[in-house]
């Protein structure tokens, strides 16, 4: 098998290059034509041999996929629309050229409905396999999204299922899990873990949404419109208590309200349903606090999945709650979220 | 020493926020604002523990310094100014935070003079130590330097002496060999290795140059004067060599007029001199290919190390020759340059 040794770092180029369009490699830079009056959004993201993925359990094509979607769901948790990327790998001597082939073949699937181009990047000798991502969006300044604009009595909205992907990894590492589980209902759960998709889809429905009812609302202006949001990647619990922190708000969650897919309490018990949804992480969701009307509508122009999980307070509990009764509050916190080190 | 591993992802992130603005850091991704009309230009560049440095011979400050510069020269290969940096880091669980400090610590130094932001990052666990830098910068669409964009007859003009940082590398490894140098040559020799400087200083002086004698000359309108270029960081003979094949010219390369260091006399033969200027590397300069009269301009402005090495002719041979009819011609190729595998 010919290895990246074999064929030089030139050899290498020429094939990598076939990802990229012809206009913009080859020099020290890359340009990438932005619009006028919009800002630049920038986010990056490292992925470690043995660390964040293995040749064990993941074919390159989704370790690219997932680290190109880990990217652009940043860029959506901001509400920016990717304008590219740019990809720096350190690869072993014996990296078989096929490997990173399909790699780049996993990331571009991952940006072709997004038309956003692979533009440059590096590539270095390393005595292990890194992937480093960093995409570039452009954002229209007062569409911009962040963790600190959430404010009390806010809907909270969550954009899909959560618990799907650490369901797909659980039954990728332990397939006796799935003995109840129908065919379809197996590949979906481990598509989400290996194929998750970026939520930028949903940016022009959330817009949408505000410009209505801010137009219909005579004491408001656009402006005034805050949007609260993160990406769920490191966990639903993580998201929440980060935003809640960021715009020293409250909130409380329904346990009831937690959209989980119902292949789930085949799986296990609903207690470990709800926290693999909680605190699973990588299910690239966004979680938004909005005005509640917004809240609604959104959820409604989104379909299946997106659910108002709860609403935001001006004290500073972060609550689980039961509307039906059953089970005693709970406060949500970082502590049982994924830790990098 | 209190390691990584002791202070938690979210320890060491409050340590390293204080190298950032405060307005951008703490969300999904960072907003960059961007000046209308012009154009977005990206480069990454990567680094490894044990490949591209080492703790025995580099300081955290100085791997951090040349990090960064390495991508500033490459934003100005492109005539590029630098708008913002992203880092992303792999760290071993036992690197000392002091150690993370002070490589941030030799990054902002690097982008202090050209008030240039890290505006984010990623930090993730790796057996091995990389850094991956990301940086951005805008340009003004006419303005944009090319490797293709050399044309026959151009001046090529490098904007400061060679051999230097190559000098400087072999005086860490063998102190021996500057037995004959002042203590002010070798510190200086010594600093042109650790610390390069990226040549944006000199993008002003460019856009002067050109504009002035564009202006000057009825035939011509301000577009047409196309600049070819790029960084010498592989060699200055790499550099010419890409160059002349992305444009499809040749050029001819007088071994006199190559600007070296006269230190180096004392350390090695001319003919090892002259090698080093052309093969050694990472000397951080441009190399520009412009009209005859805008590269004499350009050097006079540049000054001290500024020079016409060559020009450029209209068949695809690239020969180092000598005006002094000494030494025969020598066809310049990439073979000797660096391969990086």
């Amino acid at each position: 098998m010919t290895t990246v040794k074999d064929i030089s770092e030139q050899g290498l180029l020429k094939v990598l290059h076939r990802f990229c369009p012809t206009e913009v490699v080859g020099d020290d830079a890359a340009i990438v034509p932005i619009q006028p009056h919009k800002s630049l959004v920038v986010t990056t993201d490292t992925l470690v041999d043995g660390v964040h993925f293995s040749d064990r359990t993941t074919s390159p094509e989704d370790v690219g996929w997932r680290s190109a979607a880990a990217n652009l769901s940043d860029l959506a948790a901001m509400g920016a629309f990717p304008i590219g990327i740019t990809i720096a790998l350190g690869l072993t001597g014996d990296t078989p050229v096929t490997w990173v082939e399909k790699l780049y073949q996993g990331i571009s699937e991952c940006l072709q409905p997004y038309n956003t181009p692979i533009v440059g990047g590096d590539i270095v000798r390393s005595p292990i396999r890194t992937i480093s991502i960093t995409a570039f969006g452009q954002i229209e300044p007062s569409q911009t999204i962040l963790r600190s604009n959430c404010q009390p009595q806010n809907a909270i909205v969550v954009t899909g299922v959560h618990g799907a992907s650490k369901a797909g990894l659980e039954l990728l590492l332990h397939p006796e899990l799935g003995e109840f589980l129908t065919e379809a209902e197996r590949s979906s759960l481990i598509l989400d873990h290996q194929r998750p998709r970026p939520r930028l889809d949903l940016l022009t429905n959330l817009w949408n949404c505000l410009s209505l009812n801010s137009s219909n609302s005579v004491e408001k202006n656009q402006n005034s419109v805050l949007v609260g949001g993160m990406d769920s990647s490191d966990g639903l619990a993580d998201a929440i208590v980060q935003m809640c922190q960021a715009s020293q708000v409250g909130a409380k969650i329904d346990r009831n309200q937690i959209p989980i897919p119902s292949s789930l309490t085949k799986l296990v018990s609903p207690e470990q349903a709800l926290k693999w949804a909680l605190y699973g992480g990588e299910d690239f969701e966004l979680v938004l606090c909005l005005p509640p009307i917004c809240g609604q509508e959104l959820v409604k122009k989104i379909g299946v999945g997106a659910a108002i999980v709860g609403t935001t307070t001006d004290d500073t509990d972060i609550l689980l709650i039961d509307s039906q009764g059953i089970y005693p509050n709970e406060q949500l916190t970082l502590s049982q979220a994924f830790q990098h080190f």
